[in-house]
């Protein structure tokens, strides 16, 4: 009899952690996923504020199955799913389809941007979902420092050095401190025209306050800790408008010529494939054993899936996502070697972290809420921890005690990759200040 | 009396050289380059084979003169000189032109490809000069063998498979035996339907043997660790022919879907800026003070000059740029305090040498010759001497110990620039393989 084959589609958190699950099991497990590698999405603000590389935080995903000979990574993105025929459809490089034959299957396809319906906005403010993504930032930031010690004109530099972060979750959060530090350590004595210092970041978003699911005493000690680090937090409006000049927020205009979005993700469109009762969000609605109704052999799990514990829906993090995949990797290796099938799925919150600038973090366990220092190094343990591999954790934290000592980045890299920066450069700033007078 | 300012057009070896010998000048040094880091070029082949990270090698220039308060660093494109008028027009990322006045100038913009008159090679054989081109030659590699594997026609993957190097000098060489390292140590295990240790890794030049200025002895024994890596060298004939299909080569067609150029370099536009005298290859002849004639405050340097000694031009290499760069700085200083001017430029050829695969290389340094163990310490030994900062060194050290240590690579992803990988991506390659039937 042939072994059943399982597909696992996605390579973030979730599939990972379900592909892991079925190490032992004799199945044929195929993992697909757009690229060729795992990136650890908590760290990609570190990445687009030049202080980790991408490879500090991404590893390919057939390395990191090396070992689990069951397993089979393809680079190749998922357009659909057939459940009659219980296939999925692959698209490669050349857009040729071609379809794989499933006896599980598993939907780990997570979250990208929403621009609420302004998808107008995607053009302006670049979201941080992906190491392309990262990076992109990362230039776009430096390049207005290049530009502004470039130019003369003063009321332009103000412009080239305001940096407005919409969105307020924790990756608006941890960005607006890496950037806070950015200026006042790696880049203060580099420029000679320009005062780093003096760049202005903005925090926005339409929530009464910052790290929506915090409390409040944590989100009010975040909110002192950005603003002693200079950065200013408006609350309480959305942003209307964002164009190549800036942001209107609440009718003011913010004048600004790098603008992030961090604000909101949509689901991937697995619930589109199945054709399937979704969320408002989008989201596949799932049972308790993860599968969709109707199909014990689909399981949708992570950023894509939506399931309600205890009367509210589950947030879309990564413990959830491991947790999730891990059970579904479980149950079908249960099912395939006929043995009880786990409890229901039951999702168990470790608690919530988000570190703000150097030095200082918020950590929310149950009842325990801890901000400081400590908070901050614990933080550090844990995210080292949940990195895929050993010689990741090692480059990190070598990379992490450079920079805490030196105050020097990793990567403070503009890199032109053919065409593709075109929209990290800024419109219309004449290289002013060169041409000095003599 | 205002100071005199001084402008340094490119930062490679030779521009680093002369604005560092301009440090304690009493005047205004303005250094400028496309990007906004200096590239150790000798060591771009290993990003290309994923060894290194990009921020392995390379270094924003402003932290490079951060303590030089006498430098000012711009980011533009240097598109003209006006001699007359004593000024240089740099465009910004808008192609708005402005002009910069000088009372120095020298000129070190190296060099680019040069497809010797094919520049239609240029879609199917990306070059390697720049952190882009790296990137891009490692994204196409590690593409290659995604889609091999996900790919059922043997045909094809023997097609995929094959990696031509064209230019046998020492990029094409070290090029040559990083990739054979790669396939049979950090990608070996990875695989299941294809055996990557069954690539096919093809040498080709023109010239009757490799690395051209070595001895015949070392050129030999370079050869012949290279076929014990399993690379196929074939030299005395030229490419004919570069297509979507791979090469022809002395009338045989070699399918490929990976080639990449290091056979030709072309001088930059000064000479055509300046409208003065070149050699055949473009490069401006410059004199013994490397001034250019009629204009004893125009110099130009490295890559891009032309000077013979002893009879015979100096070649484009980091160390006729490093010495050369420093001397037109020094010469520029004595002009300006009054002192006495140094003799006139000597090229002093410390030697040269190339890595080939692991453990081994080739060192020729005045009658001294060497092959083997000793001459791969003392390439790393050398190499890491020049890296720009003690950072560089040290990030570059930890991961060759790595790297040799354990097989695995620092940098194997393949990352999405939007839209920027349209040529990295094979033309017509089914995702085949993964439509198995059950």
């Amino acid at each position: 009899m042939p072994q059943p084959r399982i597909i696992i589609v996605g390579a973030g958190f979730a599939g990972l952690a379900a592909a892991k699950a079925l190490k032992k099991t004799q199945a044929e497990v195929v993992l697909i996923d757009r690229t060729n590698h795992h990136v650890f999405q908590p760290l990609l603000y570190q990445v687009a504020t030049s202080v980790l590389t991408p490879s500090h935080i991404a590893t390919p995903i057939r390395s990191i199955f090396r070992n689990q000979k069951n397993t089979i990574v393809i680079m190749g993105e998922v357009t659909g799913v057939d459940k009659d025929q219980k296939c999925v459809f692959v698209s490669d490089a050349d857009r040729q389809n071609v379809s794989i034959t499933y006896d599980y299957l598993i939907l780990a396809t997570g979250a990208s941007h929403s621009y609420f319906g302004h998808n107008e906005f995607a053009e302006y403010a670049p979201g941080l979902k992906s190491l392309g993504d990262a990076e992109a930032a990362r230039n776009k930031i430096l390049q207005a420092f290049e530009l502004a010690e470039a130019e003369e004109d003063p009321a332009r530099h103000r412009d080239l050095l305001t940096f407005v972060l919409v969105g307020a979750g924790p990756t608006g959060v941890e960005m607006a401190g890496a950037l806070a530090i950015l200026v006042r350590t790696a880049l203060k004595s580099d420029f000679r025209r320009i005062d780093p210092t003096s760049a202005r970041i903005v925090l926005v978003d339409a929530a009464p306050k910052i790290l929506g699911p915090f409390s409040e005493n944590l989100s009010k000690a975040a909110k002192q800790r950005l603003e002693k680090l200079g950065v200013e937090v408006r609350l309480g409006h959305s942003v209307d408008q964002i164009d190549a000049e800036g942001v209107i927020v609440a009718g003011e205009r913010i004048a600004s010529k790098t603008v992030i979005w961090t604000a909101g993700v949509a689901p991937s469109p697995a619930g589109k494939w199945l054709n399937i009762e979704t969320d408002r969000a989008g989201r596949v609605r799932i049972q308790k054993d993860l599968t969709v109704p109707g199909h014990v052999e689909i399981f949708v799990v992570g950023d894509t899936a939506s399931l309600d514990q205890n009367g509210k829906p589950l947030p879309g993090v990564a413990q959830v996502a491991m947790q999730q995949g891990r059970y579904a990797g479980k149950l079908i290796h249960s099912r395939i070697v006929g043995s009880p099938p786990p409890r229901a799925f039951s999702y168990f919150d470790k608690g919530s972290m988000a570190v703000v600038g150097k030095g200082f973090a918020v950590l929310q366990s149950g009842k325990v809420q801890v901000s400081g220092l400590g908070a901050w190094l614990a933080w550090a343990a844990v995210h080292l921890q949940f990195l895929a591999t050993s010689s990741l954790r090692l480059g990190v934290f070598l990379q992490w005690i450079w920079t805490y000592v030196t105050g020097q980045r990793g990567s403070r890299l503009i890199v032109n990759h053919h065409g593709s920066d075109k929209g990290t450069r800024s419109a219309e700033t004449p290289l002013g200040a060169a041409a000095a007078s003599k």
